[in-house]
């Protein structure tokens, strides 16, 4: 028995009116450093930079999460099925999924060749933190168990499959969030529809056939906020910057052994990342303190690209897709050597489907429940999904910096 | 020159905050007892028996699609080398597109055998309607040039293509205005920036590429739409019952000859689909007025359907694409004879399709201008609608009456 | 102990999201024939004259009380005291409490001297309505007890004050609804946070001190509502026509004793208000009906009335509160002589007030919970509603009809 | 003449649909350093303690209230009579208004003793910042005819009253935004139908009587936002540690003359307001980066109270309003000695107005254009204006600091 707190604990949210908090473990992990550091961390990232309303952070992210758990646990028929326990370990899975998060995420984790699932599971099992002494003073398997959720370990396959998979707690709650932050019509998503239509049978989580429609828009949702928002040029562009600086200190650090304080927590991690309570220093703020102070680093690449962040002097890009001028994609191309290469040309290219079938991840697909009982395979049941089978989108762009 | 309003007459709207009106002749239309009659009859039919918040009469969307007319004349690069005459021509032709509708205009049209496009041509073009009078005295050529751009006839081709085509004001509001008012998430498209990327170019609307996303994205819409809402078994359900109130009613006086009062606009129009002063007095009211009436009558068919109408007895379905039982589908069928089947038993079959490709029909193709100048299919230029190109959904099912 | 359904049966609503029904009583009253007519009266009446897409039915309106009621009994601390029975009556008595509206509420009540709560509880008692079975097969105790809700008769004084009071889950759905429909800012109300700072005890409705920000600001959504949305002059004007078309048809009912079958209906109402029967077949369409007959009467008065309300030939008005020219308003009033006026001219003063004090109403007042458990009005807490004590508007305007 | 971009700037925003910008100046502005400084800087400081959810900046809102200030233009009668100049004028003040902020606004004043007006005024007139610049490009006059503005001058009435009065650009955005950000319902307010109602003759901002009412609700709205969010006790209790940082890194200063490096700007601005260069440096990133190293402070006072405020161990609070344990309230007040109460006491007191009368200040006063041309101040008009005239509400609250 997990203790209750004797009045339900609110939280307003735009989304969903109220995230509610009715267990003592949940108000105590929101409360806790790891989870409070979140909100210096901007969810999107140098996605802000083009849509400048988008400014939330991972930390109200992670309490919709959490609330879009709760809703599961709700509305979903079948999910009375699980014990507490179990319950338990979805709603902090939903919480603490994120954590592990660095600021602004995809330049860092090429720069410490972590990525951050990796730390939120460090996080958690960390006797040290916060986060693992709440968990463990609950119950001794917590902590282990939330970070096999969310390793993926199979351990628990509904609970992972709700908090990370291609329909989970995780994506409904950013897709709508992103989009209602951002102003753009693409990622309204019918949560609610969707909630109605789950069900769990024998631990499965199955998809009503009456529900396909909705779970349709949402990959078509998801699809589009990939290439609208999240792969948005100029956002990228502002990250190229930052991942040339993460990369020049390092490479100034292995070249000469030492650096400025300001950098400490930062090269400690580089060095180390099972050091957690370096790792959990670095911010945001953080970093945008360092890039201040290297506006004026005697090094002129740091002190070149630190100026540009500043000043917001973006990489320029050009879209391979959009039929450039060959040859004025081959001069720029060669204008850069290979040192220059390294911190001021990027080659970029993301890819998105609309859906991962079933021949290519078995355990990521949706399985759709027939009024008569059968099961089918999402790409089976759904004409549309059928023929995206073969769909990629691919966007290739290359990034130069020009002075 | 059109003779402007002293001050810009507003219209409150949920979608776009105003409506506003600063033409004579467009306040004068929207005064007309042809337009006001579209306040009496429901936009969605059917469909509010369902969704039962969709209450929303052809009137509200008639000013929507006006409006969004506005916006195109305001927000699309290129709309202001158009002239004048062709503003209003295009203006009048969005608020005027839908007044041929009936009530329950589908059930309506498979009786009358004439599509509600044919009808609003005759309304503009008979001498009799206040609306024609209104264009004339304006301008002796406007009555005949807006029938021709409802027409299709080409005369006009950008001006048919921004009406009716795959992506025009209609859909646009409708998507919206659809969604707004049945709660659910589809419908939400992101017109400003449809309108931010189309651009006019020697007589012809392109979409910059940079747009293409949230064209997808409206056309992605439009598809979950259709499967959602607009072909929700429920709402099809009711207006079975009505076509076939209508067919009998039909039958009926072919064989007697004689009818009652209560029905003799409705049969003044099957006589005479040119019989316009009849066909205006048509609408929800007038429909629900005689099926009341009917739940008297002495045929035992008429009588039998009226109440089943009015007390909401629906047909009975069985969607066929979800593996139902065969024998008992079989055993349906074998149960209603010939003579049955005309008014108890439909085989109904519904088709979309997410974009008609250019193969099918080079006019309705959506082109796409790249940076560099070049103009594109978007059949070839977006990945995802390229997948699509094969692709068709269709729902079969069966509706059967059960006393 | 009442039936519950076998699977929630859902509603979608775009205010609340979906609406649940849990109980098969409701199921059964929600396809009840009187609460289906509900669909085919506007809960606005001549407001959507104004404001065109307010179109929605007080059948939505209805559900949505309903849903209120609902979350009262979820999300209101002390709600889970009362028993079964009172939540069913409670809940009935949400859903049902519009069902004695006529069409064009407010002239119809003008007319045949009955209002609208007398006919509700006239419906649910009479043993001929399918309510009235309804109930009755549930509990023979369930109609009379819902029926003394509705007289306010005190016998369930905390059920009363929620359904009607001054903060009850009537206005505190139409506000918001109303406001969706017009599309105005004005009747957003904050109905989570109302609901989680109300508490019951010892079987009275009390609102917590925190809370109290969000009640005076939803008293003075309601102000706000009024002036501009349920007293607009312009709704009141078409409303003017139907009150004297329904004066007509009673005057010349009255003098000759006989009139067209067109009205039957509604002269067995005037005779009789207990002919429930007549009274369920009185809807909008039923008015609409026989105003579109009356365009061709013989009657000089009714047909020209008749004419108006078709064509939308709305009474003028001036607005005695924005100094109009006294010279001129004298000159209309005199213009107007005894039997003219009775048809063709109004004297119309509507008044609100932000709240009705505890000095007026004691049974009305809102009672205020503080922290330490002491308990005061609403009126005393609150400075702002203090200040408003004496405070009532009232808006004269003279109606008058030109040919 | 002020140049135009060749093609129009636009910028997301959920509120607007899009922000929209014509002029280079006003592209050069936003780009500047100290507009993009205050991306850095949250619109409501420690306001997301309580509401996670408002981590808005006041970028998104200074580009927000450029955006009201072009709807002002392009909706409100009259403003087509100022000239361009003017119009640039207004535009840059909007852009500009808030520049002179520094993080958690309300404590630094508190501490520098310069409110953020004076320092916007003086971040324009400087001539070594960007801004300064820009606008000296443009025009010899252009940057203190907008420090004009902004100082309340009277040199430009109109503008001063469009950018700061009982009604102006700034509110109207605000009041809208926190609402969206907060998820709260108090802010909405219906800034088309104000604007559409305003009118500007001779110079001077008017009200038609017919927006009267959307002022009152606007009115209204303001003030519920004042307690609801603005005075929230948890927002204040956030702000009372940092003032007290401040304080106490101000009186060790005093005391000592020297200080870490990482207050040196803080320090600069302290001795010096003009220093401008020092002011920019500092946003909530610095203030945050400071705090976290004096968690380590040999300071026993500084030390606490840094922990606090990263370990979000907030201030305690009694609501004096709410008839607190008088006791109690004399026993915490009697705990704090002189050097205690200087840290870790405040006597909080906060006021709103519903309205500021005419009688106290003329200038502010809102001024309605009858429909017969006369002029009336809102005091006089509105009786709900006018039962308030005496009305002012205030909270009383203690704060404490306890270990």
């Amino acid at each position: 028995m997990f203790t209750k707190l004797e009045r339900t604990k609110v939280f307003r949210d735009p989304l969903y009116g109220f995230i509610t908090v009715d267990y003592k473990i949940i108000a105590d992990l929101i409360d806790s450093r790891e989870v409070q550091r979140l909100r210096r961390i901007r969810q999107l990232s140098g996605v802000s930079m083009v849509f400048q309303t988008a400014e939330h952070s991972r930390f109200t992210h992670s309490l919709g999460v959490y609330q879009m758990a709760n809703l599961v646990c709700e509305n979903v028929e079948g999910m009375d099925t699980i014990s507490e326990y179990e319950k338990i370990v979805f709603l902090c899975s939903a919480l603490l999924h994120d954590i592990g998060h660095g600021p602004y995420s995809h330049a860092f984790e090429h720069t410490t060749l972590e990525n951050h699932e990796n730390m939120t599971v460090k996080i958690i099992l960390n006797p040290n933190t916060t986060v693992n002494k709440i968990l463990t003073r609950a119950s001794s398997t917590l902590a282990s168990d939330i970070a096999s959720v969310i390793a993926h370990d199979n351990r628990f396959p509904l609970i992972e499959s709700l908090v990370s998979s291609q329909l989970d707690v995780d994506r409904m709650d950013y897709l709508s969030r992103d989009a209602y932050y951002t102003g753009t019509a693409y990622g309204h998503i019918d949560y609610l529809k969707i909630l109605r239509s789950m069900k769990v049978v024998s631990n499965k989580l199955l998809v009503r056939a009456s529900g396909v429609h909705s779970i349709e828009s949402y990959l078509m949702s998801r699809y589009h906020m990939y290439f609208q928002v999240y792969f948005h040029p100029v956002g990228r562009a502002y990250e190229c910057i930052l991942e040339s600086i993460y990369k020049r200190i390092k490479d100034l650090y292995l070249e000469r052994g030492y650096f400025s304080d300001s950098v400490r927590a930062f090269l400690n991690v580089l060095n180390d990342s099972n050091d957690i309570e370096s790792y959990i220093e670095i911010d945001d703020a953080y970093v945008n303190g360092f890039v201040k102070a290297f506006t004026k680093s005697e090094d002129p690449i740091l002190n070149k690209l630190s100026n540009a962040f500043m000043d917001r002097h973006l990489f320029s890009y050009i879209d391979l897709n959009d039929e450039p001028d060959e040859d004025l994609v081959e001069a720029i191309k060669e204008k850069y050597d290979n040192e220059n290469k390294k911190y001021f040309y990027y080659d970029v290219s993301v890819s998105a489907v609309a859906y991962l079938h079933a021949k290519k991840s078995e355990i990521y697909d949706i399985k759709v429940l027939l009024p008569n009982g059968k099961i089918k395979s999402l790409d089976a049941y759904s004409p549309i999904i059928k023929s995206l089978a073969d769909f990629s989108k691919t966007i290739k762009r290359i990034y130069y910096f020009e002075d």
